[in-house]
């Protein structure tokens, strides 16, 4: 959110220059973004995003998310397609900083989440995770159960000062899960943080699908898991059946899913919700307030987590 | 910088629906301007500034600044032009604040200032002034010599935070500015805020001027006296009188000067520079660092000040 890195126009120029999209005509920052540095970027043929990564995302990984976006895009995915430079490179360096240049897709994010958002999105994620299915590198979860722990001890000392009760809730969630983890699921390539800002709709159908940088390799129904949390709770706390069944189901037309994923649903649900609830509680502690990253409130995670872990079954989500 | 208001898609398209521009297909807070919420906006049918006004506006004002910008853009001045609902009405409210849409323009802003762009200013501004000369309203200059001393009350106990010296060069720089102040010079619609990254080029040309919300009726060559201070100066801190007469010599081109103007321009740059040491000590002492407005060093223009102060006619900008 907000630029970090101000690129000066002979950078700019130097940069662009390399690519065959036409000349620069605007260029501004954007303040969306928590991770990166992004410019809409429009020259006199087209509109791009070019993105600056910064130091939150390891430059190691980017071959993996530029070839994901590269991968997703030729299948006909909705994403944004990295532009390769006149020498066929699409990773390239600006400002000292790995850069790349994306196309643009057009469509708007919605902050207020319709039963129809709901039903959409199944389907579109669907469409992801099987044309994902054949992506040839891999990105192990970092932030599964087996990097759960070492996020609870950077919080664990200062857990208190978010809810009397968060160490301790966490904890026994912690102990609970790596128990009971699923095995044996089917594993792709998932999207891993599809919250609401990553998927862009045009009227009422889904334009797109943005923001690859936490991509990995994990269960697919851990991504729905994770939309169960992100689509599915009204504002005022309440989780919606209606809108998940319609996201499921939804789902469930493009990729049916197995007897094992439903069954694990409620767990998987309750893994998302924990992580969520750990990365907010570490910024919470850790971003000052009035910072350029605007914290997102952990307690929301905690109360998601709480839910799941008085879900009966996989039916509780609106399934059968 | 930095979007403060954020504006949910149902109250978008209730806004967008009052116009007649087309479906929104993108809007994107944008991460400039240091007073208002500004979002990049594209409909089907073209892009357009879409400005929430935050407090630092006066409502009260934003008729002369919408007007103002409506008078200009009919003249043919590049500037962004607000687009009427179809009602006619071109200042509405969205989310509790006054907003409006503008006309999007082409072109960046640059950082590296060559000979060229201050070559191309001179006449760009000379032809702002002709345009605004019968601009129906007026507003009085709160940032001229009346306004500074209550400025100077606001920052003087903690002036020594900045320079030790500080507050004695400001209050000596007030009583002489406040006696020597000339009066009688050609006064008109000015933009008192014309620095480089209100002036977008294409190229080698300007190819507009944004950001009017400090406008204000006032001496024409205060302008040329601001953008001696904005543009005329290197980052090392010397002054390069090539700029001054490339940038003067323009202005002349389109607007002549009088003698009295040219005589008064060292003392108008004194009080040019003399302002933005004030705006900027107040906002340096009052902004926390970290904040997402972003502090411009004061001690800039304590020494483009100090340059101004051993100036000795106005030869030394390069003219004759």
């Amino acid at each position: 959110m907000a630029v970090y890195t101000e690129v000066s126009d002979d950078d700019l120029d130097q940069f662009v220059a390399e690519y065959d999209i036409g000349a620069v005509v605007s260029c501004k920052g954007i303040a969306e973004g928590v991770e990166n540095t992004n410019y809409l970027l429009q020259t006199d043929r087209d509109t791009f995003i070019l993105t600056l990564y910064e130091k939150r995302v390891n430059p190691a990984e980017l071959p993996f998310f530029i070839g994901l976006m590269q991968h997703l895009a030729e299948r006909g995915l909705a994403c944004p397609t990295p532009i390769q430079g006149r020498d066929g490179v699409t990773l390239r360096t600006l400002c000292g900083r790995p850069a790349a240049i994306v196309s643009f897709l057009k469509g708007v994010w919605h902050r207020r989440i319709t039963l129809n958002h709901c039903a959409e999105l199944g389907p579109a994620m669907a469409s992801m995770h099987l044309k994902g299915a054949d992506f040839p590198l891999t990105r192990a979860n970092n932030l599964s159960v087996s990097g759960w722990w070492s996020l609870f001890e950077a919080i664990r000392p200062r857990a208190h000062e978010i809810k009397d009760d968060l160490a301790e809730v966490i904890a026994a969630e912690l102990d609970e899960l790596e128990r009971r983890w699923p095995t044996g699921l089917p594993v792709g390539l998932i999207h891993a943080d599809l919250f609401p800002d990553n998927v862009f709709f045009l009227g009422e159908r889904v334009s797109g699908i943005i923001d690859f940088y936490f991509a990995c390799t994990d269960f697919m129904a851990y991504d729905i898991a994770i939309c169960l949390n992100a689509w599915c709770f009204e504002p005022d706390g309440a989780f919606n059946a209606t809108k998940a069944r319609l996201m499921l189901n939804g789902y469930r037309r493009v990729r049916p899913l197995s007897a094992d994923e439903v069954d694990a649903l409620p767990l998987l649900a309750r893994g998302a919700a924990l992580r969520f609830l750990l990365t907010r509680s570490y910024d919470w502690l850790n971003t000052p307030p009035g910072a350029l990253v605007k914290r997102h409130d952990p307690m929301e995670y905690y109360r998601k987590l709480r839910f799941h872990q008085g879900v009966g079954g996989p039916g509780e989500y609106g399934i059968v």
